[in-house]
């Protein structure tokens, strides 16, 4: 059961372009934003691409709290990972992620100042899944496997 | 075109079954569940659904600071709502959205312990469109309509 629930979350991950990320705002209020999930290392760590001038960028710069959520309301299946968002400006980086895709977000491509990739880390997952949930803490730079779920 | 969008942004929300909100836990994390959309009045007022013993009402509890969000990744459409939520226990509130399908989430049936509304009350909204965003401060009890898009 365990086994099957890890491979349902890792498909519907897999699956997914977009994945829902929540910062703080300066007022202290809960703020949403649909990212583009780009790689991920099993829960623990998961990259996106977005807009160095967004707002949720600004919020993370201030504030590195975080959390990343991803449904399935077909399945009755969640997954809320609570951790800490890191921006990176680097070129290194930027490229390292970089897609020809991009352009239509990027417009100046891979070196666009506006273009920025978030490192998310978590610390604690919670799984839903048939109206009940559980939460499991991460332990570090574990993958996603029979040993978290 | 703004009253394009407004009619873009009310069919979304109007097909929607589930929108995102937004919670910030005991140590300042933000926190995000899906909710059941039962109703609505105009972009001010939601009501939802949800499970009293849940953390995010217990969230809301404590800390009434809330979001909500929608989005359309196809249409390149999406919709944050910043403001407060308020958990509504109170009887003649629970039977005013109970529909008969909820007691697949709430066995005891519409006078469940565990069954609860929230009432959330926005004062900002922004919109996500064509690779841009747009705020808009909500008057009190304002529908949405031509004047705040």
């Amino acid at each position: 059961m365990k086994e099957k629930l890890a491979q349902r979350i890792n498909a519907m991950l897999d699956s997914s372009r977009d994945v829902l990320a929540g910062s703080v705002d300066e007022n202290g209020y809960p703020q949403v934003k649909a990212l583009f999930l780009r790689s991920r290392d099993g829960l623990r760590t998961l990259w996106f691409s977005t807009n160095t001038s967004s707002h949720h960028v600004s919020q993370w710069l201030s504030n590195p709290k975080a959390c990343v959520y991803c449904f399935d309301p077909k399945g009755f299946l969640g997954l809320l990972l609570t951790g800490e968002a890191q921006v990176h400006t680097d070129q290194e980086t930027k490229d390292r992620f970089w897609k020809p895709g991009d352009r239509l977000y990027y417009p100046k491509g891979r070196t666009d100042p506006d273009y920025c990739i978030v490192r998310f880390t978590a610390g604690q997952a919670s799984v839903y899944h048939n109206l009940q949930k559980e939460t499991f803490t991460l332990p570090p730079h574990s993958p996603l496997d029979k040993s978290i779920l």
